[in-house]
């Protein structure tokens, strides 16, 4: 069993990644500063659902599974609550222990997660960059003095590659160049100052598995949709967050809640837009048989973390679809692209490691958008449609 | 004649920089945050000789030239700051006035320039990389926001490339891979946080300049010797900051007081490292002549500014030569290095494009750096052994 520290725990990923891992008996530690709850607020943004406080929530999980799960609220920008969590100085909600011995594995989810938010004006361009690297360098740093051994699982983004004209290898890419060799990280572009902040990201970690014989895993994660997990399930109180809203708002995830309450699905341009996909069940895979399968001392394994590729156009389509067999009205609306991205390109990512190592993929199947339906229509209520669309422009 | 702010004016190039387009006739508003002088009082390293504020260095300009040179101390990691420099809200030294027009070209040093200090501690590291950051992303989005025509000039190290095992270009490749070809930014990997900074802000730029048609030149430079130009030459008390420690100290720099003073020149290790150098001068020179031919809008033009390529081996035998030759006793000791790089590497880089613009070179010849001897030795007395080395471990 693992001595496991999950950074940004309160999260859309984090939480249910928590409730897994505790359920299979490792010992869990949620660190998180509510950046995206005090966001919502201060931008009026709702979530689909209330959710709890994080120590709410790992009491409910108590009291239903009898396993603790720790509870850390703080800032990791700041250096010294990122060492805390090392060195036996943290302060825990709730309870006054904690993890007691140097985590073995630290599962990185404490990034400002929204490409649009990181576009909205100089200051959350500021606050995107600031809080994603200190977070990322105070982690290195940490696991450099205080935990050399451990394994760092970061989420990245398939967003750092953008959509280049070549195939996308998984991470890394040979280059031949006038007779001579060399393997470098693959190329990196990405399509928002959310997107550059991930590539560096990689570009530090890249620079502490190299220095110091860190051992890391980073994956390339593609928009995750859905909203159930073995252990959300148990409990209406365990849910996860669910945004719909153009700033947190993942794609599938909004087009369902857009297609119930009648706002037209809203694709930029032609729609043509081609990205990688997957489950949420699926990260919490992906992060799971990373964790069982460590990267080696000195490593920066990188993992392509999607399961299959749609357009904008296509998945506007299966939600139309299935949202029509279930007697609502959903049409399709064409708006002009806030983002500068080409609409029409070639995207031919690989993605096999995280096959190679146990995981079994889950598909945007119409059965599975059913599923997500049902549970969206049981909060149809609370849904504001005011908040849908904010007209956040790129340029 | 140009609107020119220098940030970072007040460092070793950048006064020389302000003075030289000074005397060209540009209007100069120099701005700095005293970084460099605070830190090295902070970690008790001294320079070679004592050097005047800024506001007083403008001053003795002024006197000498007629000529004025705007000051504004401030911190450009605070957006406000930055802003204040192209809104016309800035608060200027000595006298009420600054620049009344908005800026038409923006030369960028305001980093925290040094490898060593990247090294030292996690704080360090987190300094580093929160200044560099910050100080490129805020003007980014000034630029974009208050003055979209401007100039960006920015000062970026040879450094971010690291030594690949295959030719170097300026900037770019163009990449074959699988039948299909792509161009991209060529490959980086640093080899310490301050350059991998830098990669981060060429990531950043290339961001800018794709989304918002930014108009940039990249300056990747090599470490920069001598301490003499046109304008320091006028009088002692603009002279540039000589800083000769293992922290802010450059190689030649540090060889040749390490010479005077009988303090045994130190190589890492059999000192094969081979990188790219040129004299202040043609800094200078480089900066100037890329003014003169500015970047193209939607343009990150990249050139590498080195004028020759040298071991560390090699630059101590010059050193050592002309060092003998004016009687001095010299020795070459090999140190275990303290940084984790190779000592004997592939190391071919193409530097044209400065040539292709204009830009003479100057080289690393016995008479300069006999001159270069002539000018320490004056202040021979002043020089503090106890500073050389530091012993900084980069592992």
């Amino acid at each position: 069993m693992s001595n496991i520290l999950i950074l940004g725990g309160d999260g859309y990923l984090g939480w249910p990644t928590a409730m897994h891992l505790s359920a299979q008996g490792h010992v869990i530690t949620v660190v998180d500063n509510y950046f995206r709850r005090d966001t919502c607020q201060a931008l009026n943004v709702s979530m689909l659902y209330a959710v709890p406080s994080l120590p709410e929530r790992a009491k409910v999980w108590f009291e239903l599974t009898g396993k603790q799960i720790y509870v850390c609220i703080t800032d990791l920008a700041d250096p010294k609550s990122m060492r805390s969590l090392f060195n036996g100085t943290a302060e825990y909600q709730g309870k006054s222990v904690g993890a007691k011995t140097v985590p073995d594995t630290i599962i990185h989810y404490a990034e400002q997660p929204s490409a649009p938010f990181s576009m909205m004006n100089h200051q959350s361009a500021d606050t995107t960059i600031v809080n994603n690297l200190r977070v990322t360098n105070n982690l290195m740093w940490a696991v450099r003095d205080l935990a050399n051994e451990a394994h760092i699982i970061k989420l990245g983004t398939m967003g750092e590659y953008g959509t280049p004209d070549i195939d996308i290898e998984e991470g890394w890419i040979e280059i031949n160049h006038k007779g001579r060799k060399d393997k470098f990280l693959f190329p990196r572009q990405g399509g928002s100052i959310y997107h550059t902040s991930k590539i560096m990201d990689t570009d530090l970690l890249w620079f502490g598995v190299r220095m110091w014989d860190l051992r890391v895993t980073d994956l390339m994660q593609g928009p995750v949709y859905g909203l159930e997990t073995d252990q959300t399930l148990l409990d209406g109180r365990l849910g996860t967050i669910y945004n719909y809203d153009e700033i947190f708002g993942t794609i599938i995830n909004r087009f369902v809640v857009q297609a119930i309450v009648g706002f037209p699905l809203t694709i930029y341009g032609q729609g043509g837009q081609t990205r990688g996909y997957l489950n949420i069940q699926d990260t919490i895979q992906c992060v799971d048989k990373s964790l069982q399968v460590p990267a080696e001392r000195g490593e920066l394994r990188i993992f392509n973390q999607i399961m299959e590729t749609l357009s904008a156009r296509e998945i506007a389509e299966i939600v139309q679809r299935v949202g029509l067999e279930r007697g609502h009205k959903v049409t399709i609306s064409h708006v002009e692209n806030p983002r500068k991205e080409a609409e029409e390109h070639y995207y031919n990512p690989t993605y096999q490691g995280l096959i190679d190592i146990g995981v079994v993929p889950h598909f945007l199947t119409d059965g599975v958008v059913h599923r997500l339906f049902e549970t969206v229509e049981n909060h149809r209520e609370a849904i504001r449609t005011d908040i849908i669309f904010k007209g956040i422009k790129w340029e």
